[in-house]
């Protein structure tokens, strides 16, 4: 594993917590390539009960991690989640067994495109095109070795939430409880649209050298700085812009009349781009990205979004936010009614905020009530009690 | 003048229309520089009447020249508004003589970036900044130049319709008729956010060399084909990006699990990207986003946008496109209550239309009707006959 974050971070890698599948466990990919070895980075918080029926997966978003309850050590940035998961939160820790995996084409110690390929050398672009499928595929891996048949809930937002989609249509006898927020069925064109912008602007930083960079001992940071701040934009609403930023100006009482970051908005977006380039590998930029494209889970089930939940046995609740563009809440209410069209009992609920797309990232008390009281539901219909690890 | 267009292009500078200022007529800057000497490139359509009284000043957009409705000789590229301007159109050139000038900052024969400063040697980045005010009043200097005192009518759509305004505003006297059409009078900050992240790529691409790429004889294609992509994803709606391309594949039956552009709405935005970098100018770019940037009606005129038209005489429509995200249809409202809180005569159209922004470039037969209404209307009040020249 050659990590593709800055060199302070670098010689941490081995502190991470991985499990690696070897050449008699190859995960089969969509494309029909088969992947060996496998290395998959995961995280745990609470204990998993006796009955092992308490397993919560929690699946993270497309530049996210395994470390959502707690500081990634290897980068210092705080857990991503810490209003959901932990002691006494919606997902509590006191009573679930909680595991999220780094994202097969990942860079935080899951095998993607900066790992070593069997030659030693970075993968870089002969890594294979995975899919959404794929990760799932790779979790499923992960969750047998962990001894555990059903899961009691898989959840996520965004791609995590592509996951969970996933994960129920794909094993529908081994997820009791499904939680997608902020997501979609289906990426859409104008998504598409903006993942080839990010894309293009790698591409074309002379120094992603067709994606062979780790070689050369350099970084694409400018193109993929470019490409983070082009998707920061449509993961916040106009309304949360102008709520924030508005036209304010960044230290100086009159504009520059040149091309300084004259406005609160333009420091915000630049400090967005310049420290995700540290944390990520542009090349697990593009096969994540990719993969997102290609998710068309009606596609994939001959047609018909209903078609692929025709087995399900899980309970869902399908979170929409009002004010996202990126995945709009009605693109989250198609899939609930999908799901309830597929015989499933599924519910929707659509907060209603002005902080966008990674409303669910942030404080939005009535999102975390209503998660509480699906879970709590959840856990009852599954017999789990509310004492530790019950 | 260096044009910093592709080199086929360059030996035909020569063919534009254009007059200059010299060091008596310098262009004073709101920045408080002056610019000296100022080459505008215009063309005409239609014949001034004896009166001169029927004069119409078309404003264009970002990326638009004073190609309106005949060809552009350089480019190749077809006429912009050929629906809007020419014999029998809703400006009708049999009837209105009707002025475009390639904007102050662009790259179309007018005084900007690639520019030749006194030096001899191109601006570059020593070139001053522009505002939407400083583009208007280098107009002002033309048509003054043109023997036009007042104009019938100033029309444009996006930035053309920020100059639009500005001429209401800053020659409440000399402007009968005002269309401002899908603008804004304060540009948002996810606009301004979606213009940082074009500078960043184009500034990011080592061919741009800190703005003297046209001295060492290259041009950051790349950049400003990202650039480009990025901004046109605003231009459209997400209902169009859906009608149009979908999830449909460009050339294949099944996705290639790589970066190729699998979808036909990657291989579209490829192509807005690659053909935009040959026929403009990467510092043009920085320098007219950057005007639009700046752009804030009511706080250049003391803090209310009522305030900037209290001495309008002008009759106004305002024209709003329901799926344009990028200057919604709400703002443009408002601009229409702020003229009716001014106590000018003023309307507001909305029309009803999946095409986004760039509906006024497209067939758009109700908007089309109704301008052709509000033009018809304000000539005969006029005073201007049907006949031709009248």
């Amino acid at each position: 594993m050659i990590p593709a974050l800055a060199p302070n971070l670098r010689t941490a890698f081995d502190r991470l917590r991985t499990i690696t599948f070897g050449a008699d466990q190859p995960l089969l990919l969509s494309s029909g390539q088969r992947l060996s070895p496998l290395t998959i980075a995961y995280e745990t918080y609470g204990e998993l009960n006796a009955d092992r029926s308490n397993a919560v997966l929690v699946c993270h978003a497309l530049t996210g991690d395994q470390f959502l309850a707690a500081p990634n050590p290897l980068t210092g940035r705080p857990a991503w989640w810490p209003r959901i998961v932990g002691p006494g939160k919606p997902i509590d820790t006191n009573r679930f067994f909680v595991i999220c995996s780094n994202v097969l084409g990942g860079c935080m110690g899951t095998t993607g495109p900066a790992s070593a390929a069997p030659d030693g050398q970075p993968y870089g672009l002969r890594f294979p095109g995975v899919t959404v499928a794929d990760m799932v595929r790779a979790q499923a891996m992960l969750i047998e070795a962990l001894g555990i048949d059903t899961l009691f809930c898989v959840i996520g937002g965004s791609l995590g939430g592509m996951q969970a989609l996933q994960w129920a249509a794909a094993y529908p006898k081994r997820v009791f409880a499904c939680a997608p927020i902020a997501t979609a069925a289906r990426h859409s064109a104008q998504n598409i649209a903006f993942y080839e912008v990010g894309r293009q602007a790698i591409m074309a930083d002379p120094d992603w050298r067709a994606g062979d960079y780790l070689q050369a001992g350099v970084r694409p940071s400018k193109g993929l700085a470019v490409a983070r701040m082009a998707a920061h934009i449509t993961y916040l609403s106009e309304q949360a812009l102008r709520r924030k930023f508005d036209r304010a100006l960044q230290d100086r009482t009159a504009v520059s009349f040149g091309f300084d970051a004259d406005f609160q908005v333009e420091s915000y977006l630049r400090h967005q781009g310049t420290s995700f380039v540290d944390r990520f590998d542009a090349n697990s930029y593009l096969y994540i990205t990719r993969a997102i494209d290609y998710f068309d889970l009606a596609a994939d089930f001959g047609g018909g979004l209903a078609q692929a939940f025709k087995d399900a046995a899980t309970r869902f609740c399908v979170f929409g936010f009002s004010s996202d563009w990126h995945y709009p809440a009605a693109g989250n209410k198609e899939i609930a009614r999908a799901l309830i069209a597929a015989g499933a009992e599924a519910s929707y609920v659509e907060i209603d905020t002005d902080k966008g797309h990674d409303a669910f990232l942030v404080e939005e008390p009535h999102f975390e009530s209503a998660l509480t009281g699906f879970i709590d539901a959840a856990a009852a219909a599954r017999g789990l009690s509310l004492a530790a690890g019950g």
